[in-house]
């Protein structure tokens, strides 16, 4: 079994001078040493070089305290090769680095690898598995990042979303996964897939973790009270809800019934159109946006691309500019009506998933549950603590007011300490 | 004297069969030769394998007809050098072409070469020369793409503007310019500066070519139509007015009186308070923007960056993540109040610069008239057809409500065609 590694406890221990960052690098460099060959996480990775990069004397002081950082392959790093999941950019080396990993670093992070992302971070399987259930998919796009922080090999990894790339591997997983408003954290050196839709996000142990990490990363404050009055939280299931599993809905429903108990107003609502027409309208701008972000690979490079992603952008090249611009009016509106609510909603909850993390590894799962909330693009957590049918983890996910992200935390730890006392 | 090329006219004659793709890229070669040796307004170039590629058969019928596309050397190429105007980056070769590049190509445009920006596209003067008046500044920092259109040498440049980097050198050249609605030309592949602000556009020789540039290149709807109603224009002098010379003043003057006898109601209005807080914004949102998009060179390569560079990221490194914050809320609340304003209007009028272009290479000269309309995003236009106290020309600027670009075309077309009757 695996004990996960939190983020904010680490970084509390290191800067009260109980535990060193040497000591934490090594914590993590046993338990990769331990799973990585099971759990496949990393497409590279350079264990000394962490443990002596731990050994910087002002490491200590910093906000990040000189936790080891996993990077998602799909952003750009000099002292790793950045390959993006695919043969294309087989041993690539970028001339600079992510905005976001320099960030890690100026906070005083230590980048300890790349995380597996599926081929350019769409929908083509990886090689990474479930650290949960070795034989289970531990979802995708970000499988790397999810999979390193369920397997206890890192405190805080940076993932990706674009349909539902950060919330779903965390729910398969069992992790916290956080996915900002859009453009809280810089997407540069980013490779791109669809422009409105790219969202860099935070995995962590806990809501308390990723706060941490979001607080450390960006300089904001993301501290959390520890007398934050009970949330007003409503359930939305949404017009896809026929799609979840009955287990999944078991979740839902009992997190619900969990805050609800622990003091929460819980109210079911259903959506405006305004907001449920915009799902549809990701499948346009997505498209529009992908068949233009890889003009340049499919243009010259087809052949070397999975009939996954091939498929998927032949038929996106068919989606016109009108129909483009119409779908991101719809997103307006959508983003309109979702502001609305949040006048008498603290937070959304709903499906994170559809349920459980598939058996096998030929699909990532779906981003059904994921999509809508990624083009609107406020703040997502998926938070933990369920389980399915099976015994594996099913989360669940709050939504929150764009812009609002540490309120969303709020909720988020609150629905956390709810669920694990019900 | 110089005669600019009209790319509709040049794209008309060729689908037409008057003229061949050929005879184009060999006109546009003996101009280069002509006159690049003064104006210096590429970064690189390959008139043979211009001339060769416009030989291929189908290019006559496509959107473009095979005409030559310069392209600022902030936009990644594979088949040129991008060196971004920077030493980093001396013979650096992408590995994918910009976005925006392949859509060029796939339209039919020929990359005909790289144009000389400044450094990063920033404020550190470059070795172009003002085709106009060679002892005089082209302005920044798409300095070679306004000047290869305003020497002949090309119909058809890409350029961006962050701050006022295509409105200013396109006032100080005398070529028509136009910034789009924000993130209309997608920015993959270009190296950012500031991704609110970060914009693509283009550069011809008047409104009726870059409407025929945007369209082709686009696939929108760009057609102008000849008995389009009298616009209703309100001429906006802002709270920056006393930086303008006389001789914008009196440009600024008479492109209203020319609207106004040609049929255009014209009215002058103080821009409300809410449009105007946003100029000072700009400061706050690229400053904290280039401090993560430059992480990596000032953290790497510091001693290789202009002092002009280098003084403005040390000042830019001090702006807080919550003066950032406040500047986005301050620059949401102008795109609202703006958006407001077209409810009566179909185009406002302002400055394009605050006078001719600079005399000497010191400065690209000031984006003070530009920089708030980058931030509010709408479509900004450059119109030609006036001179200033030298005889060099003095653009006017017209501004569109967001997404609208069309309609602000027509704007432009009626403007320009006024202040020629006049």
């Amino acid at each position: 079994m695996t004990e996960m590694l939190s983020a904010a406890a680490l970084a509390q221990a290191v800067h009260a001078g109980r535990l060193s960052p040497v000591d934490v690098a090594e914590r993590c460099a046993e338990a990769i040493r331990a799973r990585e060959d099971e759990v496949r996480a990393f497409a590279s990775l350079d264990l000394p070089a962490l443990v002596a990069a731990a050994g910087a004397p002002e490491l200590a002081a910093t906000p990040l305290a000189g936790l080891p950082v996993g990077v998602k392959d799909i952003l750009d790093t000099v002292d790793f090769p950045t390959e993006r999941g695919s043969k294309l950019f087989a041993g690539h080396r970028p001339t600079t680095d992510a905005a976001i990993v320099r960030m890690a670093a100026r906070a005083g992070g230590l980048i300890a690898g790349k995380l597996v992302t599926t081929e350019f971070a769409f929908m083509q399987p990886s090689v990474t598995r479930n650290p949960r259930r070795l034989t289970h998919s531990p979802g995708g796009s970000s499988a790397g990042s999810a999979a390193a922080v369920a397997a206890g090999m890192l405190p805080i990894t940076l993932g990706t979303q674009t349909g539902g790339s950060i919330i779903r591997p965390a729910s398969f997983c069992g992790v916290t996964g956080y996915k900002p408003s859009f453009k809280l954290l810089p997407v540069l050196g980013l490779k791109p897939f669809a422009w409105s839709l790219d969202t860099i996000g935070l995995f962590g142990a806990h809501v308390a973790d990723v706060a941490f990490a979001a607080g450390a990363l960006t300089g904001r404050d993301f501290s959390l009270d520890e007398d934050h009055p009970a949330p007003r939280i409503a359930v939305v299931k949404t017009a896809r809800a026929h799609l979840a599993a009955a287990d999944a809905h078991a979740a839902l429903d009992a997190a619900a019934a969990a805050a609800g108990k622990a003091g929460a107003r819980v109210t079911a609502l259903d959506l405006p159109d305004a907001i449920e027409a915009a799902d549809e309208a990701t499948v346009a701008v997505q498209g529009y946006e992908a068949s233009l972000a890889f003009a340049d690979e499919w243009d010259r490079h087809r052949d070397a691309l999975s009939p996954t992603l091939a498929t998927y952008l032949e038929g996106a090249a068919a989606i016109t500019p009108e129909r483009y611009d119409a779908a991101r009016r719809t997103a307006r509106r959508a983003r309109h009506a979702l502001a609305d609510l949040f006048a008498e909603y603290d937070a959304l909850l709903t499906f994170s998933v559809a349920g459980e993390a598939p058996e096998g590894f030929a699909t990532t799962g779906s981003p059904a549950f994921n999509r809508l909330w990624t083009l609107t693009g406020g703040p997502c957590l998926n938070v933990t603590g369920l389980t399915g049918a099976t015994g594996l983890p099913i989360g669940v996910q709050l939504l929150g007011r764009f812009g609002r992200d540490r309120e969303l935390m709020q909720v988020g730890r609150f629905l956390e300490r709810a669920i694990t006392a019900a």
